[in-house]
C-alpha cells in the first residue's frame, strides 16, 4: 500500500452524522450539524470526558438510524479519539454490539477509520463504521492546561473542536440498489501516510508539525499520476491557518500548486474574524464534523464532485514532549467522488 | 464480521520477533525471546517510555531482517501500546517508511494488529506488520504509582510485561513459494470482539474485567460450530491466574469446557513459584512476546498444530476510573494452524 490503492468493489459512504458544541454551532457551518448542545457542551453529562463519549454514542446512533440500520447490519466499527486510552470511544460506543477495532491516529482518526472501513469493504461485501470525536474542555486539560487556569494561547495555537462524526461505509450491493438514481459519495482511491517527523517541538503550533506529513502524502499521490486541477477541493483535516500556509509552500517548493483548491477543515469551522480561535480548529472532531456535516453533504448535493481529503494527525504525547521529543505527524489521503448510482 | 471470518487467500505469519526485559528473560520462556536487556530494561535509553519505543524499533527490525524484507516490502503497519497517545509505537516506528495505522486495543493490540493485518492480506496479495509493546516501569507510573512510591500490590494484581513483539503477515504467493515444504503458521479464521462491560471497577483485578469479554467471543466462536476438542491449545492474552479461572468458570456455565486445553500468556511468562508476580503477566507485550517467541515457534516446530489465540484488553483509563466508570473489556479471536506449504 505504498502506492495509491484502488478498490475492486464500489465503496460508498451511505450515511454520516455529526454532533457538535456551542462554538461550532456559532460558526459558519453551524447549520450543517445534525445535533448540537448550544447550552454548555456537556451533553447532559457530569464530566467533559463523559460528554465526549456521549457525542460519539449519539453520532453513531444517528448515522445508523439515518440509514435504517441496526448494530447487526454493520460488521466492523473503527473508532478512536485523543483522550488517554481512547476512552471517548471505548465508553461511548460500548453499548453497540458491533465488532470493535480501537484506533489511535490522533486528529487523523476520521481518515484512518474511513480508510480501514474502505479496506474492510474491499475485502468483502460488508458495512463498516468509523467514529471519532474531540472535546475542547477535555483536550485542553489533558494536553495543555485545565481551563480554570486561564492560560494564554499563542497566535499559532488552534482550538480543539467539540464534536463527533460518524460515517457508515458500505460495499453491500443492496445498499447500492436502494440508492439507484441518487448521488452518493464513493471512495475511489486511498493512500495511507507514513509517520513524518521534521523536528517541530512547539505544542502550540501543531499545524507546523503536521504540514510536512500532509505534504509527503499529497506529493506521493500526485507523483502517482494525478494533478491538483482534477479536483474541486483538496481539504486537509486540521492544519489550520498556519499549517495550511506551510503545506502550500512545501508543495510549491516541489512544483505542486494546490493553493487554488486547497482548504482545511480547521479553517472552515470557525469564523476567523468573529470567533477568537487564533489559527483555527483542530482535534479528531474537526475533520469528522466538517466532513460528515458539510463536505460529504455538498458531494451528495452536487456542489462538489471530486475531492481529496487528507486527515492529519500529530502523534506526540505531553510526556514525550517533556522528555524532549519532537512531534511526529501523519497524513492519510482519501479520494472521494460524487457518483449517481 | 459478527460471525467467524474465513479468508479467501492463504494468510501466513512469515516472520516474528520478540524483545523482552530482565524478568521475562528470567522466566520459563526466557530462552525463546530473540533479544533481551538483562541489565536494566532500559535498552540504552534515558527514560522508560523511550526504552519501550526502542523495543518496538528492535522488534520490527528483527522481524523484517529474519524474513529478508525491507520497508518497501511491507504494505501496512498496525501498531499500538498502552502509553498515553500510543507514543511507544509512534516514536519507536517513526523511522520505518511503511504506511502506518495506529491502534488502541489495550492489551488486545497484538491480536487486533494481527487480525487487521490478516484482513488487509485478504483484500489483496500484500504483507502487513503488527507490532506492540509494554514496559513495566512506564505502565506502573502511568496507570498506578511510580515505582519509587513503593506501592503494595494486591494478590489479584498482574505484572506488566516488559517486551515487544512483531509479526509479519503475508498473502504474497512468492512468500509461500519460498517456504515450500516448511511448516508455517497460517491464519485460517478470525472473530473480532465486542466491547463487554460487566461492571468491574478494581484496577488491580484486570483479569476479572477482561474474562467476560474473552468468554463472549469464545462462546460465539463455539456457537459457530466448533468445539474445544479440535484445538491443541486455547490461549488467552493476559487474563493471568485470576482471570483464567473466571474465564473457565464463565464458559462452563455455558456448558463449554475449555479447561483441558486453556492456558494464558500471563500464566506462561513467569514462574508462579519462583517469581513474585502475583496473578501473572499482563500488558500489550505479554501476549506479543509469548506468541512471537514461544507459541508460534511451537507451531513451526510441530509441537502445536491448531490453536485459538484470544487477545484480551481492558479499555479503561485511570481518569475514567476516577470518574466512577467500570472497566470495559474486549477479546479478539484468531484461529492459527501449522501448515506444511
Amino acid at each position: 500500500m505504498h502506492g495509491i490503492m484502488k478498490p475492486d468493489r464500489k465503496i460508498m459512504i451511505i450515511s454520516t452524522a455529526s454532533v457538535a458544541g456551542r462554538e461550532e454551532e456559532a460558526g459558519p457551518l453551524g447549520g450543517s450539524f445534525d445535533l448540537t448542545d448550544t447550552k454548555d457542551d456537556s451533553f447532559g453529562m457530569k464530566t467533559w470526558e463523559k460528554a465526549e463519549s456521549e457525542m460519539q454514542r449519539l453520532a453513531l446512533g444517528l448515522a445508523l438510524s439515518k440509514a435504517s440500520l441496526t448494530d447487526d447490519d454493520v460488521g466492523a466499527l473503527f473508532a478512536g479519539d485523543l483522550l488517554n486510552q481512547c476512552v471517548g470511544s471505548n465508553y461511548g460506543l460500548s453499548g453497540y454490539k458491533i465488532p470493535y477495532f480501537g484506533l489511535y491516529g490522533a486528529c487523523s482518526t476520521a481518515a484512518e477509520g474511513i480508510m480501514l472501513s474502505a479496506l474492510t469493504c474491499d475485502a468483502m461485501p460488508v458495512r463498516a463504521a468509523a467514529v471519532t470525536s474531540s472535546h475542547y474542555c477535555a483536550a485542553e486539560r489533558q494536553f495543555r492546561y485545565p481551563l480554570e487556569y486561564g492560560g494564554q494561547r499563542t497566535p499559532t495555537a488552534q482550538w480543539t473542536v467539540t464534536g463527533s462524526g460518524a460515517f457508515i461505509v458500505s460495499s453491500v450491493e443492496e445498499d447500492a440498489e436502494k440508492r439507484r438514481g441518487t448521488r452518493v459519495p464513493v471512495i475511489t482511491e486511498w493512500l495511507p501516510g507514513y509517520v513524518v517527523d521534521r523536528g517541530i517541538t512547539d505544542v502550540n503550533n501543531m499545524g507546523a508539525a503536521m504540514a510536512p506529513a500532509a505534504a509527503d502524502t499529497i506529493k506521493r499521490y500526485f507523483d502517482g499520476g494525478h494533478s491538483p486541477e482534477e479536483f474541486d477541493m483538496i481539504v486537509t483535516g486540521d492544519l489550520g491557518h498556519e499549517g495550511s500556509d506551510i503545506l502550500c509552500e512545501l508543495l510549491l517548493s516541489e512544483r505542486i500548486d494546490i493553493s487554488k483548491v486547497h482548504t482545511d477543515c480547521g479553517k472552515l469551522i470557525y469564523d476567523a474574524a468573529a470567533q477568537d480561535k487564533h489559527a483555527g480548529g483542530s482535534g479528531c472532531g474537526c475533520s469528522a464534523v466538517v466532513m460528515a456535516g458539510h463536505i460529504l453533504r455538498n458531494i451528495c448535493d452536487g456542489v462538489l464532485n471530486s475531492i481529496l481529503f487528507i486527515g492529519t494527525g500529530a502523534l506526540m504525547s505531553p510526556l514525550a514532549l517533556n522528555q524532549g521529543s519532537s512531534i511526529p505527524g501523519i497524513g492519510h489521503l482519501l479520494h472521494i467522488k460524487g457518483e449517481v448510482l
